[in-house]
């Protein structure tokens, strides 16, 4: 019999409902406070960034949340994605153990970002939103909401962290060819960016800085704008479920199970959308399935971050949530993962790991870039420089495996395709890649980042 | 019921054979000459560039040539690649047509030129090669080239045509993730380039300049390195018609058969593949679809250039093919559509034109990219600017057709996608582009630029 590489699904399997993990979490959700009070928020502070529908998305306790058909109608674009098994890479590795990757690389804007972002794109047009406002580090999430508001007709205002605009002119045109409006952050559009480029004129920018900006432009728009986040929050993770539900579907397609399902975790979507489907089976089903999130050991902040209660962005203006953090003034070293520089990570999945359901490991960018380089040799694929932290530790897990003769079945996302990252790859190729470890002194001082509200004197 | 967006094949309807126009064209395909005899020329000829397997393919009149077993299992990796209705494209042109496209842009590499390569290498690989050479212009066939070789272990020469090397890095860059040694073209490494540098130091190089110097270098190895061309030769063609052979199971699936089958042309391999299967049913089976090629006004060999013997590159030391040609020496204007900037057309191709199977149109580039961005604001998907010929033409036959009423059913191919052209949308973006049709002058000149051997003198 032939060896199969590919398992697909059609159309009409596209999930038809999004999996909600704090239906089924042991510990409920902490409150999401408000940065003017610290006290929790309310929605109709919530609803000057956000429609309805997306904050009902993000406090609610069901366990499956519909996908609109119009939702679902765009995701034929690119849905189901296919789950590949790594036989080259297996093969490369002399392993017993059996690699598959999900490959969320086929979507029009290259990752999965896309899969929220058309599903925020709806809930504002159906509220009446007249325009969007966003931010973006490396790309990946402006790109993915400038294609979804071009298909809903609604005009976007991107904030691109300014070293990327300079460095990634590419991904700024794709966004432009897609008909959003993009700005290099911080800009003098806005108040705080004005602040900021007073103080210095060559401000590098960062993503705090870029979500304040894009914040503060929605929040005084006195409606007219709403604001969209492409991580961290809850419905964000909520959406990228498609990812794990169809995951499963193909694994019963391939009949294994897998004993590990890692992704990158940078705000934790990708990672969320892939695992939080096989938690559920854990939590519900008895299954034993390891959820291993991989970060770079640029921005460690499940494995070395504290949890506590911190802002989203830098101007301390977004709202304050319990999470893993490295403190909202964290500015992490200038890896080329650009989508995991991020100081926090999602409170839900923060949650997760408190509660020892989720494992976290963190890696260094060299060894990032070898593993890439290798699966783009044996798979054909070129990865994200954020995806290939999954791809390594799926290698480390395999290695394992054949150092124990375990026929382990590993599980990874590969969540976007690294087109836009070749100059990175041509450092690494040149031998001019440096690896960014957080010293432990730096760490030590995290603590002294993180807001002084009565909630933090409990963690 | 729901409206279906995507057609997909599984893994086991890849086609299991090529199919060779040759065994049904009403006329016999004309001699290929050796540039140094103007006769016809001998496999030994051949064998200095090409193993058996491939020279047997160039000429074979066998209808369908068996696809390796171990060629097909690296086509898993991507094929079968999906055919999409354009229902986005539809509404927004408000036409009564069907638009459909098949995606060879899922390839690793990005385009269809993946399907040969792997042939193409494989076929070195079993007959003992040790290493290969090919030269490349925009970089999507040293891409495919590079991926391929990387697959059989065998070391890649590519040599870049000089101005892609500089201003698409990228391209360069993901060729040497592969593990190819890319050359800038004219190259010190050459005798030919060696004498093109001494003339002007900054020769800005040309593919017919690149193929020259890829033949030297395989021609002088000894028998140590093979040539490898990415299309024109009939054998390219016949590895490409796994795209037509699935396109025509795929608008079954659709129940629609299509009136007009599209493709851009530059040396005529990706139309070659999806339109050659079309035109046996035409031939064969009584149907009567249109066949239109698609070529730059900057480039018109189809459409103005003359059938003639000429040379397949620049150096005059490639063999001699019965083509329409604009001249071995013709330079074409830098339009962005590297791919479509050759001066001959495929000598397969080339017969079915002359005999009237096959209709040819010119188009301009600004009008390209007019079209290209509007499928990316439909469709999602970022076309490659050559693949946007035959999108442009695809919305003037729905256009067409929105004006007569007709319930046309169009298919296009598709052929990569624009990940590495972004400079040029924003070229387009910014109004920063021009065209460059062709001067009635520049056409009435081509004939002296045709080698004046006696078959030319019966055209």
């Amino acid at each position: 019999m032939e060896e199969q590489t590919k398992y697909l699904l059609n159309e009409n399997d596209i999930p038809r409902a999004w999996y909600n993990i704090n239906a089924d979490s042991p510990v409920a959700p902490e409150a999401v406070l408000n940065p003017m009070t610290n006290e929790p928020v309310t929605p109709d502070f919530l609803s000057v960034l956000f429609p309805m529908g997306l904050i009902e998305q993000e406090v609610s306790m069901d366990r499956y949340i519909d996908i609109p058909e119009e939702v679902r109608e765009a995701y034929k674009l690119w849905r189901p994605t296919p789950l590949i098994r790594a036989r080259r890479l297996e093969k490369a590795l002399g392993t017993p153990a059996h690699i598959y990757f999900k490959y969320e690389g086929v979507s029009p804007s290259g990752s999965h970002k896309s899969n929220t972002a058309i599903a925020q794109a709806y809930y504002n047009k159906i509220a009446g939103t007249k325009a969007m406002t966003t931010e973006t580090g490396a790309g990946q999430w402006g790109s993915a909401l400038s294609m979804a508001c071009q298909f809903y007709d609604m005009p976007l205002e991107v904030y691109m962290v300014r070293v990327s605009y300079d460095q990634k002119p590419y991904r700024r045109f794709l966004m432009e060819t897609y008909g959003a409006e993009v700005n290099a952050s911080p800009s003098p559009k806005t108040h705080y960016g004005q602040k900021l480029l007073a103080e210095d004129a060559n401000n590098p920018g960062s993503l705090g800085i870029a979500i304040s900006e894009a914040v503060e432009m929605a929040a005084s728009s006195n409606g007219g704008k709403k604001y969209g986040l492409g991580s961290v929050l809850h419905h964000v993770l909520l959406h990228q479920s498609v990812i794990g539900e169809e995951a499963l579907k193909q694994m019963d397609m391939a009949n294994e199970y897998p004993d590990v399902v890692i992704g990158c975790v940078g705000g934790g979507s990708n990672f969320a959308g892939i695992a939080f489907p096989f938690l559920r089976e854990n939590l519900k089903n008895g299954q034993r399935t390891r959820l291993l999130a991989v970060e770079p050991d640029a921005a460690p902040s499940l494995t070395r971050g504290i949890y506590a209660f911190d802002y989203g962005d830098t101007a301390c203006s977004a709202p304050i949530c319990k999470m893993y953090t490295l403190g909202a003034d964290f500015m992490p070293a200038s890896i080329h993962s650009g989508g995991l520089r991020y100081h926090g990570m999602a409170p839900t999945l923060s949650s997760l790991y408190a509660q020892g359901l989720v494992e976290a490991v963190a890696v260094s960018q060299t060894k990032v870039f070898e593993a890439a380089v290798l699966f783009a040799r044996t798979e054909g694929l070129l990865p994200a420089p954020e995806s290939s932290h999954a791809i390594l530790a799926a290698i480390n897990e395999a290695l394992e495996a054949k150092k124990t003769g375990e026929k382990k079945v590993i599980l990874f996302n590969l969540s976007g395709h690294g087109h836009f990252d070749l100059s990175s790859y041509n450092k690494y190729l040149t031998g001019q890649m440096e690896d960014y470890a957080l010293p432990d002194e730096a760490v030590k001082n995290i603590r002294q980042h993180i807001p002084a509200i009565k909630e933090n004197a409990l963690v």
